[in-house]
């Protein structure tokens, strides 16, 4: 059952609502360091599926304070939050059609336990299916991101996504060559022969190897990234600073807002998992909560193509360099 | 020979220099960028060593400034810039006894090039081979990192670093666990067995690995973070965001300042080789223009150890896990 579309003035509302809403949030996130940085709090840290799986006590305030403000504006809307999520006993995908909020009030928590900057508050508002608000605010160096349909997307209300669009410069055309390639090691570090960790290691290293190397797979990015926050390696994509996003095991308030923010900036999302015939495979949308994500910065034509065309190309050239990576997900 | 000593009244005079140039050379930095997103300028990139090691005209430009102010302010001064030195013919350790200034006009070329906000000028002040002075300012998100002896390290001259610091942490008592390890995939992307890539990729997944695998080298370590320039990577250390940089192949120019805002915050700089003995090797000094560098963020005292102790027990713990990197150095 498809619901009403809304109206542009109901967009624009819900989008400065979303963008104040962000602002707040991160302002507590900055308190909370704050107080820490004073010596006045001590940091509580607890393990969620291993030692690196973790949730402070900033995370639950943050999510409760972001539930009250929507729930209080918006009592109409469903709300889905990691926190109270990672709390349930189901891991289904639980976003149905209608109006839903998909928050993260901390992505990037061992950052932000680290006070290292790459942390930041997300919020992402989906009908359909489809992510069609996104913000992103990243307080300690105070870079908000954020999108509204027909509006686009922004850095500070005041610079335009991408950030080079004059004009929006294509794909390289040796591709992924001269592309900044950003992954995350992420939690799952068990040791298993052909187990998440070595596929994913095995992918990055095609991808950073010179083109003779790794048997023609070398990919010689320009540059290998980690931040460790999937909502920021969404944003600088969005951004255009990160040319490829590549990841597994992640889940949708991680990057409900991102994709918002990047499809509006004219950025493409689609699997991270290559089809069996990465020529000729058509490229899909992503299906949100699929736990699998590969993410292609905004592009401009060049002389021999459009710029969604060369997206695709970056797409397949990735595709021939990584491998399949096991997240299952009930309900997806 | 060793050089007299500077009164505390002449490094004061140096630091309050180096800090007001290093604000000026960064915002020549953003004042590039901003021409390029305004569609008013074009960037030209030029390669050196292969298609990842670029220099930009910014790069040029902004070293000339550098290198005039400082000859116009210290003209007994000598000068090491990275852009000039990598013009020349000689790859020897040009350092000696004398003041020094030591400078890189734009760290994270690449990042700068695809505008991701991880680039820096930095300005390190060298004497008797010991950086005194670091001076490093990221403009993008206006982060200024300092430090002149006895007056501390500081962020934006209003946070003392580390950030962390009342009191100062310990080292995890089971580090390399619950830390964030720091490493770049670097410039030499050669494919070759047992070359440089592949003993760093071997490093980086025995960090990473869950305690259990890779034979008991497993670090499974908080997080790996990969931002594409040095100079940050050991800023961010400092700052305490980073507990551990592990690094070969920079130069000179990447850490000088650096280095001198680390030692000022209470970190510790040695070598990322590791001796034949990695349980009773001494911990000896880093040497500039080594190119290799392990890096371990200010610790305080534990009710067993002192600071000093927990940073040299993660040093061996470190070395335990990671391969020997060849990049040899005539006259270092």
């Amino acid at each position: 059952m498809a619901v009403p579309d809304l109206t542009q003035q109901q967009l624009d509302d819900i989008y400065a609502f979303a963008v104040d809403l962000g602002r707040r949030a991160g302002q507590l996130l900055m308190e909370s360091i704050e107080k820490r940085m004073d010596g006045e709090e001590q940091q509580t840290v607890e393990e969620k599926e291993n030692a690196v799986d973790i949730v402070t006590q900033t995370d639950e305030d943050v999510e409760i304070f972001i539930k009250t403000a929507i729930q209080n504006k918006y009592p109409s809307h469903k709300f889905l939050g990691e926190e109270s999520y990672a709390k349930g006993q189901s891991r289904d995908y639980l976003i149905d059609e209608h109006p839903t909020w998909c928050i993260d009030p901390l992505d990037g928590t061992v950052n932000f336990t680290h006070i290292f900057p790459m942390f930041c508050v997300s919020l992402g508002f989906i009908v359909n299916h489809r992510p069609l608000i996104g913000v992103i605010y990243a307080p300690f160096q105070d870079q908000l991101f954020s999108s509204c349909p027909n509006r686009g997307a922004w850095l500070n209300e005041k610079r335009r996504l991408p950030l080079l669009r004059n004009p929006v410069p294509p794909m390289p055309s040796n591709a992924p060559s001269k592309c900044i390639f950003s992954c995350e090691w992420g939690k799952d570090r068990r040791d298993i022969p052909d187990g998440n960790m070595q596929r994913k290691i095995e992918s990055f290293v095609n991808m950073a190897a010179d083109a003779g190397g790794r048997g023609g797979k070398g990919g010689m990015v320009h540059g290998m990234r980690s931040l460790g926050s999937a909502t920021l390696d969404l944003a600088y994509t969005a951004m255009g600073s990160f040319d490829i996003w590549w990841e597994g095991g992640c889940w949708e308030w991680d990057v409900a807002a991102g994709i918002a923010i990047l499809l509006e900036a004219g950025g493409l999302v689609t699997t991270a998992n290559p089809p069996e015939d990465v020529d000729t495979a058509p490229i899909e949308d992503v299906r949100l909560g699929s736990r699998l994500y590969l993410a292609i910065r905004p592009a401009g034509p060049s002389a021999t193509e459009t710029g969604r065309e060369s997206q695709e190309r970056t797409v397949r050239e990735v595709w021939r360099r990584v491998r399949h990576l096991e997240y299952t997900r009930p309900g997806a």
